[in-house]
């Protein structure tokens, strides 16, 4: 029996990443896209897209098919928070040591780089094929194209890397006993811009993620390398104060960003045009089990769509790809089915874990870096993690600048979080950081580690 | 604008119920029905029925367009359940009162009734209409018949009474911010029959539903008017033990109905084949919110399939119904918006709690039935709810026998439930149970309520 063809849906980062991944397994791939070909530079962007912010899971998913060195040039480092207070007064959170970033790239840009990858790989991609219909017992698929057309092909193994509203979670859906659960959040998001200074210039300091927190909303921007900055704007769609369906003409809009982020309004010329030509998006999170039925498979957001604010949803979608290729190193590619199994027994804990995380981070970001208290909170970490490199790692850092199971960073992450809450209930905290007993603390972690 | 013009989508219990309401307004209502038409004797059923159990919330809204008498002579009164041991001993365990009974109904029966009533009043019903398409924003449908072609039509309103897998319900995920979340359990049924005896009777008591309690598995059986009974087998879909997996011939077939259903098996002379011919069927318990955009509104086991074991989905569908009808004839016709909203809200509390008793009583069903303990307790309520009409309802009462709020049901429940377990953990209950303060109970509960 043939075990070689193998269909990936969706030419996202994370099919075209696995494309390339087990093209080097010597595998027949075909990439299918809804979309066309995001190179044609007549296929204007949809305005929809939230910078990507790569960290070490995503490095080291391009390390094992040497892709650093290319993608380096396309990416800028942030090393920590910029946060906007309501007078435009910034104030810089790190976010690990020294030399730790996160490193802003397009996601158009970066998705080009690794269909080219694709491409010169070995890997067929198709663009403007729609997948209308999956058979998951035959492992066929039927497309159609723009003008109407039908198209049928029958595959080995299917893997559908086609986001959050894959066409293969879909068939499965209907096809398998699948317990799925898909959830909104009140808040949407704009893609706003703050474009480069007269003189050619970034209009904010590029080494930095720049927050405007204001409680129940908030506004990021992360730089591009042509100096500009992408601005991601986060309101509840519907509600009694700022929101969405409340923001109907550019009176409203000024004054939503005089009162709120005013520092940012300067610099942003276009904010009206673009605030009322693009799309207002939503955020869902996906969680479904199993991820596999025989010798189909979902993969990346298909299977655990999660929300933006830790900043990992590429990140894991990438580690997936990695995982699922050590798998396939190790039981070869004629046990699919078993690969499959055991990849999804893997990983599940893990992106429920960081769903988890990534839900509750958002709090985190619209709300308490704003908190005098918390930004001494994460300094009392830092130092904790100075002196203790090992015992105490923040949670930020095991998530970001590690590769540790997102289940057992979650896990360490939940100890840590209730011994800094005995810490932080000093009410004299504010003027007493400085004299905290750090080996106390320490021990603290080590016994409950124990229990 | 026009308004009255209605497309119901599934022509199932809930869709036909509702038709006759809604005509009955003096609307113009369409019944879209996926399937052929099952009045048709050339339309085989599938063999995928459980017999359903008509309650008083149904009997009520029956009443509500005078259908009682028309129904009450292919509805059979089932007093309580029979208990069959592994000896094939039986003990009868009364569902209420001397004169409270559930009713037996074949689905496909009731159905052609009400479809045959919705024609009469003037519903246009339309078969073989499968929904491919529907746009809410227009409240357009687009249908595709059997031989391919197609047909679209505009609407005022949409209702999505398509059940389980309902079509309206998928246009929601795609283009509204749906919050969804759909779970199978582990356990698939199989529908079986006795048949009548050679001379022409039923093979069992009739008016009892039969139970054959085994743990992690069940058989159970319904009364027909043709004295036949009408099986369900419940067993897990693959395990270590007895499942559907595991049954694979005649003879893995028989051994366990020998050890398991002796008395039973004894009565199914066409075991096998029906075995091996009926599908096995999944059960899915479905939950999300919110059930209208625009004027478009999911109802019945749309917006909440639930496992059958509180014999409460028709039930359940058929208030859901009512209560509409209620908000329309208070908000007028010219309100679709409002109406969906208040109903919605209204009801969404009520189908999660007996969505919930529902899974909860799949163990009662299986397990607790056949323990001596459980008999006494129910016993013990019997009593207290003779001696303490008003203070003591049992549960199955509140749900089954009563038009109490399902939410305010599932919360007296857990209170009493609470009290039972203190009343059940003397050691000597066996022997005690005769001798117990009644009074002292009902204190409790009664102080419990006021906390």
């Amino acid at each position: 029996m043939r075990n070689n063809n193998v269909s990936i849906i969706g030419a996202g980062l994370i099919g075209s990443l696995l494309g390339i991944y087990l093209r080097k397994k010597g595998l027949e791939v075909g990439l299918y896209e809804k979309r066309s070909d995001l190179r044609d530079k007549n296929n204007v962007p949809e305005g929809r897209s939230i910078n990507m912010a790569l960290s070490d899971r995503g490095w080291k998913a391009l390390d094992r098919i040497g892709l650093r060195e290319k993608v380096s040039p396309m990416a800028l480092p942030m090393y920590g928070r910029s946060i906007h207070d309501e007078h435009g007064e910034t104030s810089f959170l790190p976010y690990g040591k020294e030399n730790q970033a996160i490193y802003s790239i397009s996601r158009r840009d970066f998705n080009e780089l690794l269909i080219n990858e694709a491409e010169s790989a070995g890997v067929n991609v198709f663009f403007d094929h729609l997948c209308e219909e999956i058979d998951i017992s035959k492992t066929s698929l039927r497309f159609s194209y723009a003008d109407g057309q039908k198209f049928s092909k029958e595959s080995d193994v299917i893997i559908g890397a086609d986001g959050a509203y894959s066409s293969l979670r879909d068939a499965m859906q209907k096809q398998t006993r699948l317990n799925y659960k898909q959830e909104y959040i009140s808040h949407g998001y704009k893609e706003l811009t703050i474009p480069a200074t007269a003189d050619g210039e970034f209009a904010m300091d590029p080494k930095a993620l720049h927050i405007w927190p204001r409680g129940m909303f908030m506004l990021i921007a992360l730089p591009n390398p042509d100096k500009t900055f992408t601005c991601t704007l986060f309101l509840p769609f519907e509600g009694e104060k700022v929101c969405f369906d409340k923001i109907n003409d550019k009176s409203d809009l000024e004054s939503v960003f005089r009162t709120f982020f005013n520092d940012a309004f300067e610099l942003m010329p276009n904010l009206t045009d673009e605030f009322f030509n693009n799309p207002t998006s939503s955020l869902i999170n996906v969680e479904c089990f199993p991820w596999q039925k025989n010798k189909s498979l979902l993969i990346g957001d298909a299977c655990h769509a999660m929300v933006p604010f830790f900043g990992q949803g590429m990140n894991c979608g990438f580690e997936d790809c990695f995982i699922l290729d050590e798998l396939i190193e190790k039981f070869g590619t004629t046990s699919w089915e078993l690969v499959f199994e055991k990849f999804q027994k893997i990983r599940k804990p893990d992106t429920d874990a960081i769903s988890q995380m990534a839900r509750d981070n958002f709090v985190e970001m619209r709300d308490s870096v704003a908190n005098p208290k918390f930004i001494i909170r994460k300094k009392i970490e830092a130092k904790l993690h100075e002196l203790y490199p090992h015992e105490w790692v923040p949670l930020y850092t095991m998530v970001t600048f590690s590769d540790m199971k997102y289940s057992d960073a979650y896990a360490q992450g939940r100890l840590q979080n209730e011994i800094m809450d005995k810490v932080m209930s000093d009410p004299r905290i504010t003027q007493n950081y400085k004299d905290i007993n750090y080996e106390e603390i320490i021990h603290l972690i080590e016994t409950a580690r124990m229990v």
